[in-house]
């Protein structure tokens, strides 16, 4: 009687109707963490504050003998140290990224996974090489349709076991918009381990699992990939037997910074009567964001909010900010951003069973004290 | 009829029987976040690996302006900016440091709190000026019996609105032993926003709760400080009515690097047959750590593993390491340490009920495949 793989790795699976937050759910909740909300006050996500989730295990890397290949379909394979990436020039992109899950742990059924709330995003400074320049240089084959990134991370999901891979058209990858990047440097510091270290893929405008990280091959293919991550993973589908289609750039989100001062254990909000400056942020990876509307009464009446200058930086999050009159009483605070390709966000919850592209409206429940 | 705090701030309370993770648990952890226990690896945590607890808001802050005083009874009130802290002669101390409600999450009954597993810990190189090289200039008042540090983290819990303030005796602040500091900087970096930037307490071989952030006074008082953090937070108790005793250095324990590589979502370990390295940290509060042992059998049959060195840093944890012939099965793997003032840790729950101090044995589910 042998041991097998599935021994510790089952299907995947929806919470029963009175299931609360698993053992397991919570060892994922307890290593990755979201951004904290009032962090959404920077411009640039501090790298300790943004958003990390990793499939497996944080390799053990720093960038002493790491080598990133260039291979399949392309005319000249090429490998890569540290130094050779370092020696084109950089160019540095601000990108907001987002977890494809982020919103899943407030779905009813709840899928089972990383439970996020709505905290799963961060926006960085990327600096690195441009993905067509290096295509560029290895020349893809005319028959390649797809390359496929490979990260150094191994382990099982579902019974597979695996490298972390993902892959992109071939039009996206050699494409300046979004401007693909192999980038080796967050903030203007080498990549921390859990964003990547030495080097990871940064896809503006696309959810997280496309930016695959500690990058050690980007392999051109004549054939659509069909890894884990592409078939199994990341699709939105109604029911296991759905085929679904792939999960691929960010629906349209606004969040603000809680006002106030927070209770410690139920995170609602406290504020005084008076004038209180709402702020936060929104992002979509289908275009510009065009409009934020905030409501103080649980999303019955919406009313506009001041949007940020867009600047020079279109792949990250706009500012956004809305005078509040406080008195006394109780309130719940939402936002929600509408981008130029005509997505918004819904203030009914959609579902699908991965719980993913959630964009579900942020709810912020805030007491206004009488004195 | 007013809006009262206690409309969003309840006492503490235990889970029932059969109750899940609540959303509340979820929000905590979904900010906060422990160490990803691959990074064990690292004699010194980097900064975005090393765990996270923060009571109510990080404060946005950098230097800029920040001012800590010392005042109450002192001879001579000092107002210390960020350059006149930086130009005392910098002492740098590498401390372990781990949240008191670590392994809470694993009790039965389950305290409602932060829910760790065994993850809230790391290990950081603080740098900054001793608490007591301060002290001796402000010249503390025979009559003094404590200092209270007070952080610029404001908010509520458990209906009680504060700053978060802690206090030491003035014994342990003017110390050596352990030698507290008064840091602006982790691993040679400004501190990051979660760490408390720009300055805040470390008290090395102490839990977490007394390495006040976002520090800006420090308050010598004549009588005991019974702040919140101090007479209802942060002590021992059995049930809501036993005045308890306080929580203030950290039991032994230690941790193991899970071996091989894991599953997504159970996050049970996957090895195969042959020689397996078996490495990790063990430390204590209460001197130094004097024995680890390792199990295979989920604590039925222990041996004994081998302590790295010491070395210079006696506040900081110890490496340990095992060797483990693995052969086809599912094994647990455990491992305790035992410290040079008689400590050690249970392999029975302990249980108290803020869920503090417990240092059950860490269990590590392994498969070892066929081949």
């Amino acid at each position: 009687m042998g041991t097998r793989i599935d021994e510790v790795s089952g299907p995947g699976r929806v919470a029963g109707p009175d299931e609360g937050i698993s053992a397991e759910e919570l060892a994922l909740a307890a290593r990755n963490h979201g951004l904290p909300l009032e962090a959404l006050r920077y411009d640039v996500t501090p790298a300790g504050l943004h958003y990390v989730l990793v499939h497996y295990d944080i390799p053990y890397a720093d960038g002493e003998g790491w080598e990133l290949t260039v291979s399949g379909r392309v005319r000249q394979p090429l490998t890569l140290d540290m130094e050779r990436l370092r020696a084109y020039p950089p160019v540095t992109v601000r990108v907001t990224m987002e977890c494809a899950g982020n919103g899943r742990a407030r779905l009813t059924p709840r899928p089972v996974s990383q439970p996020w709330l709505v905290e799963a995003v961060g926006t960085a400074e990327w600096t690195g090489v441009p993905l067509r320049t290096l295509l560029a240089e290895a020349g893809v084959e005319a028959d390649a349709v797809e390359a496929v990134f490979t990260g150094a991370d191994h382990g099982v999901e579902r019974g597979v076991e695996q490298d972390y891979q993902r892959a992109l058209p071939v039009g996206a990858a050699l494409g300046e918009d979004p401007p693909v990047l192999v980038a080796y440097a967050m903030n203007g510091a080498p990549l921390p381990p859990q964003h990547g270290c030495p080097v990871r893929l940064v896809v503006p405008g696309w959810y997280g699992m496309a930016h695959v990280k500690w990058l050690r091959d980007i392999r051109l293919v004549d054939a659509p990939f069909e890894g884990f991550q592409h078939t199994v993973a990341y699709r939105f589908r109604s029911d296991p037997d759905d085929p679904g289609t792939p999960v691929t750039r960010m629906a349209p989100r606004a969040l603000l910074v809680p006002p106030g001062f927070p209770d410690f254990m139920s995170r609602a909000r406290v504020v005084r009567p008076g004038p209180v400056e709402l702020t936060g942020r929104a992002w979509s990876g289908y275009g510009p964001v065009t409009g934020v509307e905030v409501s103080e009464d649980d999303g019955r009446h919406w009313r506009t909010a001041e949007l940020g200058p867009g600047g020079p930086h279109p792949w990250a999050w706009r500012p956004w900010s809305a005078r509040w009159e406080a008195t006394p009483g109780s309130y719940v605070l939402s936002v929600r951003a509408s981008d130029a390709a005509g997505h918004s966000q819904p203030v009914e919850q959609p579902w699908n069973r991965g719980g993913f592209g959630n964009n579900l409206v942020q709810r912020v429940p805030v007491v206004c004290l009488d004195e």
